[in-house]
């Protein structure tokens, strides 16, 4: 397992919280068949920018968790150490 | 206050945990005079993209922190929501 950050340049354009958390919740609800675990996410409405920050397996399944929920790749995503 | 991420694309290139945390401490020693607060990053060695993630006043605050601490400016910065 490795830590991710998927990044959509503008998916999230114009989108409210409440319709984020719905496309969150689908990502959310299928993530066990790819051994995914979205831990969070980020998202700019003005420019539609948005960051999910998950545990994943591999780059291809947390690609295949965005895919089959929403339709939608990420424009790029980054294996990530985190700091704090 | 608003919550921010700053995005460089290529800062992190080969840099290891030690070397970022050593970075990011530079931050945070001066962020308080910016009413800055850094509460998280993550970064990948081998793009070198690294987040940083801030609840600060403004984007120029963020950037200002960045400036002085390390001498570079983040490549891109957006005010976004969060949302798990």
């Amino acid at each position: 397992m490795a830590l991710f950050i998927d990044v959509h340049h503008t998916a999230a354009k114009d989108l409210d919280a409440q319709t984020m958390a719905e496309v969150h919740s689908r990502d959310v609800a299928i993530q066990d068949r790819y051994g995914v675990r979205f831990l969070r996410y980020w998202f700019d409405p003005v420019t539609g920018k948005a960051f999910c920050l998950s545990e994943a397996p591999s780059m291809e399944a947390v690609n295949a968790v965005h895919q089959q929920a929403n339709g939608i790749m990420a424009d790029e995503i980054f294996v990530v150490y985190e700091g704090q």
